[in-house]
């Protein structure tokens, strides 16, 4: 038992990886099954297969899932930490599917998505993201109200130009919202755009202020980031 | 009544922190409620709630207004103030609505929305925004400058390779700046673009060259707030 | 006669200030009219007005291109650069138009919008973006070389993919080269995409690739112009 | 022969420059050839012309091939380098054509193109890239799992809010990622867009962390490349 403890506990053993991998490999693979689920059309014995697929992965995980808390010093500060939470998540929904109609079932199911955040348990990346995020904190905080703030004016400002123009696609400022995101963001879907001459010249300016706004947060955590790794890479003596 | 003061001119202090909480969220509730006074057929009922709404806010800015005038040691410094001429604009459309029609109504209701300048008032990111803008000022005009001759000439290019072919969508240069704007800022919305292979060889040349032109003023406001950033952070020692 | 002299060729003198601002607003104005006179059903008044104010703006400019010449050092060195035959060009259509028939004149006239560059003339943005441009070179040119190539391999995937199912849109390799530009810049016009599963999958991969290549030129002229101003202000002490 | 043996295989010298530059047009030559004949409705002269051109091209290129395994120290080491796989699947297509008909012909004509990749040999562009990808290796695949994480994410999303009001569209997860990647690229190409306000309001959110994302890795190569830059530069003391 001692193994198996070591197993699921030491990620650096080398059972320890190989049973990461193979958790690694059923997660993607259960995540690719859901998706098929989704597509339209399919045959029953599909549908069956899928399912009993679905049971196998929630059968290791939830074994997993039990190990862990067992396994665990402080029980209780694993199941509640996040990657505890993420665990139970992934299961949940499968079991909540015995005691609910298939109506609701449908808003559960979508929790079995989070088991893609799994992935990442072991992943150095996201702790340095993380830190990344912390370091330039106020200043994405600061620069996230000003995108806010540029949006909305934009928005009020598109809605007065067009509004008359083209009354069903700018019908109101929640609208001509939708018309701000796809815009300052570049998307450009072409399901809304500004017809009169003074809606266009509007849209010039914001755009010519809005590139240098919405593009700096990006720029932030990008060099955030960059801080963080060569710090990493100092204290590693690399 | 000195409380009272205390209250309104000192951010740092419990209850000046709780009434500038207040306030920025009534901004943001009559923003919330200027945006569905947009919404086309709105009931009655509703339109009249929107409006007590209006006077309620409206009413406690005025309230903030006056107050900030008398507490202020030189109220005209004030009144003539960046923030000064916010919290003005901000209830002024109110007002002008008695004496006015209700057509013209329309264009002076959307001063209000100047209210959401008032979000950044104690903001330190404006601060350092504008410190940052003031840095790069020169780089950033001779980049729009630049921006602009560049915008221009492809205007220029684009319509003497597409008039012919579509006479309607680049029936001038003007038409043909909306497609450069578009085209360059990378938006691409749809409406407009080169059906000609002169003019969709020349798309290409001025995307690979605008592209690296066109992102620059943004890298240089980042670049800039980023100094300004570090330089705010040796100072307090953090 | 000095008086003239230092007018035309002193620019920090306060004549020589007031000169050169009348002739940039004189060069935006003739752009203006250039625009206007683009615009279909124009009244033959409107175009008979605009007529003569190109024959005014062509005649300072012909009077100040003489000027400079007489008052040059080195009369052809002034002729032959860059800044000269600028000035040469933005007068030449206009006495071509004379000798040529009215066909014809349309592709001349087009030359008068390089005009526009003698905004620039005593501009220190040129002069450091064009060392910027020299000291990233090498690394531009490389650059271009594989964003030309990812371009060209991106249109030749996509043709194998998409030209069985949208026969019409991607016809050749050549109409693909025209998705390969609008897809790998981001503008997305809307007017060509992938309907296959292949194609998109495909367009998926040249995508997360492509993004990480075609913005490093853009990156490296910002960086280059970055290093180039901080050595300016260096220089000045600033 | 040592003459040749040093044109072939010495770059420096005047004839080894000559020949490369020879070698080099006709790659170039021989792709715009091989895109001429994906052109539809070609007459049977061109398509004759266009035969004759590759079998010259073969020619010279097969020649090029076996000098350079003769005048190769290690002739396997050639061989099996990756130019030298470049250099055989440059020829291989043309080769196959007599043994294959012509329906799988048209698969393995796609090899032609990586010619293409000849034309970077003796880049030194390559090879810099290539030391900036391995020095920032560990933080674009972590980059990568993100934005493949966050694709998926979202395109479970969008799933949820869209399939029932347009469940032609957004008929699945698949083609909800379709919209997933076109989306986070800033694409947009406006074959898919979210019409519900959930998804709209989902959209939001996505692209405000999105941007925030999937520009890192790009903004990671950059910076990894101006450090080799700059290292190659102390080097050669430039």
């Amino acid at each position: 038992m001692a193994t198996l403890k070591n197993i699921i506990t030491n990620i650096n053993s080398k059972n320890g990886r190989r049973f990461d991998i193979f958790i690694q490999i059923l997660i993607i693979l259960s995540l690719v099954a859901f998706s098929i689920e989704t597509l339209p059309h399919l045959k029953d014995s599909t549908r069956s297969l899928l399912y009993w697929f679905e049971v196998f992965c929630v059968s290791i995980f939830t074994v997993e899932y039990i190990l862990r808390i067992i396994y665990s010093k402080k029980p209780w500060k694993y199941i509640l930490s996040f990657y505890g939470m993420i665990d139970f998540l992934a299961i949940l929904p499968f079991y909540l599917s015995f005691g609910l109609d298939l109506r609701s079932l449908r808003i559960f199911r979508i929790f079995r998505v989070f088991r893609i955040l799994k992935l990442v348990r072991y992943n150095k990346a996201l702790r340095r993201f993380k830190q990344a995020a912390v370091d330039a904190r106020e200043e994405i905080i600061l620069f996230l109200i000003i995108t806010g703030i540029l949006l909305y004016l934009s928005a009020i400002g598109i809605y007065y130009f067009e509004n008359e123009a083209q009354p069903e696609k700018f019908s109101s400022v929640f609208t001509s919202l939708w018309w701000s995101i796809s815009t300052l963001t570049t998307v450009g879907y072409g399901d809304i755009y500004p017809i009169t001459i003074g809606g266009k010249i509007f849209t010039f300016f914001i755009l010519i202020i809005g590139l240098g706004i919405i593009t700096v947060p990006a720029g932030l955590v990008a060099s955030a980031l960059s801080n963080t790794v060569k710090l990493k890479k100092k204290k590693h003596g690399e």
